[in-house]
């Protein structure tokens, strides 16, 4: 048996994310029991009809007493108000991480609640699909994709030592950076085209007449490209919030890069505008 | 034979875009012969061997030379000095018609170049793919498509019905419009969106430390957002140019968007960033 076995698995909040943690990690066999913590009385049966979690409950408490590993899921904004029901009914040596895609708030407001037995590793799976629930996981989920872990001062290393082994064991490539990098790395890759998309869409439903609705007349390259303006409303005003700072700052410098080009626009400057246009198709093509 | 039918059909760069206008009405049995006119060779002769063109020629005077129909399909910062090229040329009453993005600085540019019996159909076929040259050209690109068509008060009627009925004939369906209009809509729905998307790709770049490319880190999410920032800077260089006036006043609305989002995000004012989001979301959603 593995030096990374983990006898009894807590996901708290059994959706897409921490569903298909524990479907990879049972297909690894890499853990014993799973027991699934959440709200929802449907979502949490599916699961157990599906074999992602053993067995479930609605205690948080009675879900994480003698796990080895507790796998927080549920929203950002809500992980230090869970951690702080959760903490006192955990084991001495009980190793704790989560999947929030925000880390430098998220680290301030768990590790002060933590007795120095109880081991935090941040963690940030970069996966997912549009969609949720405990019927939309699988175990392949994570397979090929990176995972963030951003360990602290305060970071146990043989805690990080085992959480980096599920995520391996879970297929992805484990990539460590500090929390502050994290927040800057996800913030121009992901959270800024997010806002940038809604405010798209926005700005676009307000440009016609007031009998137009230019949308109407959107094809297939619109469509694709504010795709993600379909997503969740209540997740993207937590990450935004969440990760305010970083958010602000590619902001503002995504503000300059588009004022350059508006300006060449204005002052007609066709040379400034090719050669823009061209330096980031160079890198967009780079990355594909 | 049809009151429309075009007994010869020259056509003006034979790329994806004219190729796929004469395979089209090749199709529908709506012309007799289609000439190619155009600089590079070897496209020229990937056009007449596929089929697209049944003749070719480099020299404008001789390609449009009775022609009852001339498809301009060159870029749209050419079609002004083409059609000064080959005015002299055209028989009387012949048809002039382009698939340029852009209108309103096209018509103003070409409209003053012609003798009362040429007649002048601007047009704009919403098709295209990411391929270009002949050898992308297929007959369907056009089906199921809008064509907006944006006739002025110079447009002869029955030219009109005859360019509106060719692009019926390709599948596509035709949209009347006015310039004005026409170039409105595209800013929003199309030219907006680019320059979003390649300023979106420069500040990325520009927003990680001396020695990190935070683009390194992108995921499938950023590169389908950023798909379009790929495109050749030549033609969005000539796009932003055409359509100046249209395009800075919608770069204005997406700024004071985003910048409502910016200011929700420094206040914290989660409320209004739901609200902003969700109201997007459901915007985008409709058009699906």
């Amino acid at each position: 048996m593995s030096d990374f076995f983990v006898s009894k698995l807590a996901v708290i909040g059994v959706g897409l994310i921490g569903g298909s943690f524990a479907l990879a990690l049972k297909e690894a066999g890499l853990v014993g029991e799973v027991v699934g913590v959440g709200r929802g009385r449907a979502n949490l049966e599916t699961a157990r009809e599906k074999g992602v979690v053993d067995a479930y409950t609605h205690s948080l408490a009675e879900g994480v007493t003698g796990a080895d590993v507790v796998f927080l899921a549920t929203p950002v904004r809500t992980l230090a108000q869970v951690t702080a029901e959760l903490v006192p009914h955990l084991k001495s040596g009980a190793v704790l991480t989560d999947g929030g895609s925000v880390k430098g708030s998220v680290i301030d407001a768990i590790e002060p609640l933590l007795p120095a037995d109880i081991h935090f590793v941040p963690g940030h799976p970069v996966a997912g699909t549009e969609q949720s629930g405990a019927a939309a996981a699988f175990a392949s989920l994570y397979r090929g994709r990176r995972c963030i872990l951003t360990p602290t001062p305060r970071t146990d290393a043989r805690a990080f030592e085992l959480v980096k082994h599920l995520w391996q064991a879970a297929g992805s490539e484990v990539v460590v950076m500090t929390p502050e990098k994290h927040d800057r790395v996800l913030a121009g890759i992901s959270h800024l085209p997010h806002m940038v998309a809604y405010a798209l869409v926005d700005a676009v439903a307000n440009c016609g007449d007031e009998n137009e609705n230019i949308l109407n007349y959107s094809a297939g390259g619109f469509r694709d490209f504010t795709r993600i303006a379909s997503s969740d409303p209540t997740m993207w005003r937590d990450i935004a919030l969440s990760n305010r700072a970083a958010l602000l700052e590619v902001i503002d410098t995504f503000e300059k890069s588009l004022s350059t080009v508006k300006r060449d626009i204005a002052d007609g400057n066709g040379e400034a505008l090719f050669d823009f246009f061209l330096k980031a198709k160079q890198r967009r093509d780079a990355i594909v």
